[in-house]
């Protein structure tokens, strides 16, 4: 976990600000659950892989028996949100009397992973997640990708790629291909590989794993027409025919078309067949921007209509979109970012010794720059005036006062 | 620990970007720490009875060693951080070298703390402090007086008083009526119950403790002249005469005057010989801020010259004030606050079926208002438009535009 430095800090803030004013435009409520969660919230099996990253708080007081302890789940009570999905489930469960509908939610937080530290990446770092609960209408994808895009124009980005997929035409095209259900996830996990391997690398994967000669051929037929406009989507949607279910590709030549028709800012909109991601929640569109230029992907979502039911035993609609709150960090600092309208700095150096009557004048006169929105720091003379002086330059100091005693 | 609705968040969101706008102008650099800290530097003694409320991280892995333990610090290796000025001292000591100085420090951040849950209070709460560390100067005091009271002025709040008194004076106090030094800790913790019990239950107290009838006569005697201001400062100095150390009123006076002459809003700067703070950390000046409307004080802070030392092996003037962001939030809510300048709420309700021409000049209707910096929520027309619109207006949606398929 790292100390963020003032430098840093300052273009986070700006970001954060930034993330707040573009998403409230669009109705996203800012909301903040605790960083603590009940334990059995957390290993609920929601979380796959991060639920082995859980840092566990320990029980207090007399609910602590470390002799009678068998395991470190008798000793924990709660532990450290490893996402920001899992307790917003949990918070619509909780107050979702008390909430409007749909039911639109910005998050920006920390979360926690015991993950063996590396170069860039650490054990506390921030989310930054949009969701909308309860809009079942495709209405909730395009909001999603209009606000993020939006987003990520206003903070400077230009030419990145919007990937866009639907987990029911992944489904589909397996079915199509007649590989069995239950081949589906492995199918898949070798699928995500296209970028790195190409097709020729699936197609020896896919025959080292097995699977049907005839099978994988059909299969790869459907990637080999590379139209990722709103036209190959009606092209595989046809190809696939009753192997997906209505509504399907209607729905996703919709998000595609208003999207691209609005565009909030430069950017390729780009239909993918083999955009997977990861999670194992997700049941409809898939989403992800990728900035080529940075060689990563900085931002991913889809729709995940099952997940809130386990906590309110009804199904609940739901759609979200997270952005990598850090990675867009690194790359702004990595570009020498600098933050638009910065106000002027100046600085006050003071003798000690100088009257009441003349502080309170200097006081007064930098109270009146700092109601016109002026950074003005307030020290006294130091001895070697001219290291005070390069170290204030060095923090962005461009004006200097000099006050001496009379 | 509690989750935050969306109408808390936005005040606290106006008021956390307030915080950062008001305190950006004086030259504090906001940072940030992680919220988990090694368990050593939160058990070193500085926290006082904090420390027994420390939310403790397990270990993970090998070096969790359930049967050789023995207590649970053999268990955890980290814990919550209980509040933001041990966190500081860690930080200063671990970046000094690339901090300007004198470091202004702005931290905004959640503190963790096992108490027993009453109204009003929870185990996660925010904080809010400023910090300059470096400068010995009573310039150090005077700015963070200013700042704070001009923070509370633009959020709101006035009436407000600002008691201000100095550890030395209380100790020379306590020397002048002829009290042994080692007495002084619990003479101070009777005369902090000045404001509750009277100057007549102040000496009860001491006498029923045991003290020299004389040396209370005297030690009173110094509280009876209820003149707040600079004269009464002066006076009191006048009267301690050398068991003050050089310079001290002096420095108290000309803070009090500077202060005093720019007044960054409506409020009462106050001098008072009975404020003592109950953190054994503070070493010079000590202030509180009280607002009687709301029986409580929403801010403290003080000067704390030792304790920096500890992490860094060098002494390091440092000085501090806090203020008490979940009071203010309350206070705030419980006035009925209104954000200023709130954008205007628009909802735009689609019906299901319009067509993607139309549902793209819809959009790009909505993307025109949200650029001049109005929120526009576009959702799906419910069924039951009429609870949808009452829904929509109590999150403050005052117009509503309805969109029909042809």
């Amino acid at each position: 976990m790292k100390d963020i430095l003032p430098e840093e800090m300052e273009i986070r803030d700006y970001v954060e600000a930034t993330v707040r004013r573009v998403y409230a435009g669009y109705g996203f409520q800012h909301i903040e659950t605790p960083v603590v969660e009940h334990i059995e919230n957390l290993c609920s099996d929601q979380g796959g892989e991060n639920e082995k990253l859980i840092f566990k708080v320990m029980k207090r007081g007399e609910k602590l028996d470390i002799a009678g302890a068998k395991g470190e789940n008798d000793l924990a009570d709660s532990g450290l949100r490893y996402d920001l999905t899992l307790p917003l489930s949990r918070y619509y469960s909780n107050n979702n009397q008390i909430l409007t509908m749909p039911f639109k939610a910005l998050q920006i937080g920390n979360v926690f992973r015991a993950d063996r530290p590396q170069k860039g990446r650490f054990r506390q770092f921030k989310q930054c997640d949009i969701d909308i609960i309860g809009d079942p209408s495709d209405l909730a994808e395009i909001e999603l990708l209009n606000a993020t895009t939006a987003l990520l124009s206003e903070l400077g980005f230009s030419g990145f790629r919007v990937r866009i997929n639907d987990r029911r035409l992944l489904k589909a095209m397996g079915q199509y291909a007649g590989f069995d259900e239950a081949a589906l996830p492995e199918i898949f996990i070798i699928l995500d590989k296209m970028d790195k391997i190409g097709l020729e690398g699936v197609e020896q994967e896919l025959k080292a794993s097995g699977y049907d000669e005839e099978g994988i051929r059909k299969y790869l037929e459907l990637f080999k027409d590379k139209d990722d406009t709103q036209e190959g989507i009606r092209r595989i949607g046809e190809l696939l025919g009753d192997n997906v279910p209505e509504g399907v590709t209607d729905d996703l030549i919709e998000i595609f078309s208003a999207v691209n028709e609005i565009k909030s800012g430069d950017f390729r909109l780009s239909f993918d067949p083999t955009l997977v991601r990861g999670m194992g929640y997700y049941t409809g569109t898939i989403f992800e921007i990728e900035m080529e230029e940075f060689g990563s992907s900085v931002a991913g979502g889809g729709r995940y209509d099952g997940m809130i039911g386990r906590f309110t035993g009804q199904n609940v609609p739901a759609c979200g979109f997270s952005i990598g709150f850090e990675r867009i960090i690194t790359i702004l600092m990595d570009k020498g970012f600098k933050i638009p309208d910065a106000s002027s700095k100046t600085a006050f150096l003071i003798e000690k010794g100088v009257s009441a009557e003349k502080l309170a004048s200097i006081m007064s006169e930098a109270q009146e720059l700092r109601k016109r929105g002026e950074t003005v720091l307030i020290a006294r003379m130091a001895k070697n005036r001219k290291f005070q002086k390069d170290n204030l330059e060095r923090s962005g100091y461009t004006s200097f006062k000099d006050y001496y005693r009379e």
